[in-house]
């Protein structure tokens, strides 16, 4: 760490491989599928990680993604629209690996029917309220319309049902998240319940970190597949998804300026080394929060220290007269992110608490 | 364009341009000496179109940057406080270049002092009222403890003052931008009539896009350093800093989904494509706003087309029912960023609509 110069991601991989653990044995003890999606991470050696417990399927969020990880994991899913403009590299995929997609209109599928040169499974997207994408689980005749259409011979493969609970990122509280988990889940088994007979073996997916964290129970589903677990951040710990002793990423940022008249100090990390996500708390805005350190890792977040502004190379961090004293210029302080997804997003390396250099993909 | 398969940053070389020749004519007019900063472009190439206009100083914001700029430019101010870890790295390009540094603290310079291996010239940095770093126009008393620490003989040179007015960036009225703009200006002039007759030659520098773009006079002002204005952006148009026309870069994204049902649209581009970055207008949150296609370029702004929120991945446009028609899935759309800087960072390189590739710097 002493070698540090520049705001750099920092993985702790006890702490990373804790979170793997404990989210594969929830899995495991309520009996659901573990497909773990890979877009925080988006590392083939921390997806290794997984590979010790026994994990054999993944979830990506883009095709790129999915051409990185095909070196490694033969089991691919695409949990995003099917972007109909990189149907050259899905099937280059399919050819290679058992991939699904992600389908919510019959216009897709029929393009999909027309040009797919491989097998390839398809969930339908079913929007549980998030409303970014999906047809609406009551939406039967919508569902029927890509029904029939799957069903004339061709490569496509009809799977299940999939959702997303990205609204539980919308709520404060750990009863909304429930109640969404619960709406969620219901509604994916009555959709089960309703496509099963006609379609044996058809599975339900679901997916979000929040509601994964903080239930046991998967009645009815089949597979579930979170994905920001595996670090965890300030938005998960906000929701009660994780405790801070689960994160498992900070970013180790220079100090460059102290302001003790002002309560504040300026870090080296910008909105380009943190990513510009927000956390309101209180009527503040919240980009960050300094970690106590402890050897080359952290332990307990810094009461009051807070990073508030970003501009893009600086971060202002307010200084409690409390800590006053315990800060110099030069000294390296941890930062932990509120999106860990965003921030790691910014990297193509992570270095482990034990100076070891992680690669990652890179989308451009 | 039409092999784009995924977002894609694309820059209207014609534009940067235009806007990079009415910046240089406006400081050449105002008699005051260009040092245009690059941590927007981040650019080799867009970094020759200024050399055009005879511009021979520029500004940077990171060591790193002064390292890739380093190659092809020898007079560059890094405009961000001495990050005291980066020392080597800094000997090593002062021993290349003529290097200037930014210093608020005698604690810094001291440390300057005693480990510097070639001359660098130093500014102080003043908060003219953004308060994210600098010392007070009027902390005459910090200001003598800098400068009696450094006339020691050694390697650095005094060579004045300088002021970024970033707060003109939390106004929403260009009144508020020119009153900030004319505070600063004034408080420049009188420091320096302070210190002018001890220190000759010392300049005044100041450096934003809102006020440089609004203002044509820079009374007693030795030098500016605007950087956004080579691109402009969403923001800049909020502020009045630019016209629609003048923004030259725009993300090429992919129509992934459809949803007329309630006046939206999703597109392949997400947060980690456009940054986190937002503006509010009449309390909605804007992430970006699509324009008109014209062959490989584009003109106006559609109304109403926003990109309303983003996820890691999608981005959700609203469509408003005069554009129902107007969009297919698999459609690419052109959006203006409302940050360009923190947009551009996200890619290694530029595609012009003449569909040349332009290489950028690339920090992590």
């Amino acid at each position: 760490m002493q070698q540090i110069t520049q705001p750099t991601l920092i993985l702790d991989e006890r702490k990373c491989k804790t979170n793997i653990a404990h989210m594969a044995r929830k899995a495991e003890d309520a009996g659901v599928e573990f497909r773990p999606h890979f877009k925080t991470h988006q590392s083939l050696e921390i997806g290794q990680w997984f590979k010790e417990h026994g994990i054999a399927k993944i979830t990506v969020s883009s095709v790129g993604m999915a051409q990185y990880f095909a070196t490694e994991w033969d089991d691919i899913l695409i949990a995003f629209p099917v972007n109909v403009r990189e149907l050259t590299a899905i099937n280059e995929l399919a050819g290679r690996v058992k991939l699904s997609l992600l389908v919510e209109s019959v216009e897709v599928l029929e393009l999909l029917h027309e040009k797919l040169t491989h097998p390839v499974s398809f969930y339908i997207k079913i929007d549980t309220g998030a409303h970014r994408t999906g047809v609406a689980p009551t939406d039967f005749a919508s569902i029927d319309q890509i029904l029939a259409a799957a069903k004339q011979p061709g490569k496509l493969k009809f799977v299940g049902f999939l959702s997303h609970a990205g609204h539980t990122y919308h709520t404060n509280a750990i009863t909304d998240i429930l109640k969404i988990r619960n709406d969620e889940n219901l509604a994916m088994l009555q959709l089960k319940a309703h496509y099963i007979g006609s379609h044996p073996g058809i599975i339900a997916s679901i997916g979000d970190t929040p509601s994964c964290s903080l239930v046991d129970h998967f009645l009815g589903i089949d597979e579930i597949r979170p994905g920001n677990f595996v670090f965890y951040d300030l938005m998960q710990l906000s929701f009660g998804s994780c405790s801070p002793g689960q994160i498992a990423v900070a970013l180790a940022c220079p100090v460059v300026a102290l302001h003790k008249d002002r309560n504040e100090m300026v870090i080296y990390g910008g909105g380009v080394h943190l990513s510009k996500d927000m956390l309101r708390i209180n009527q503040n805005s919240v980009y960050g929060q300094l970690v106590e350190k402890e050897g080359d890792g952290w332990v307990e977040p810094i009461p009051g220290m807070i990073v508030k502004r970003l501009s893009q190379e600086h971060g202002i961090v307010s200084l409690p007269k409390t800590q006053n004293d315990k800060f110099d210029i030069g000294d390296l302080v941890y930062v932990l992110p509120v999106h860990s997804c965003m921030t790691a997003d910014i990297y193509s390396q992570y270095i482990t608490t034990d100076g070891k250099n992680i690669e990652r993909f890179r989308h451009s």
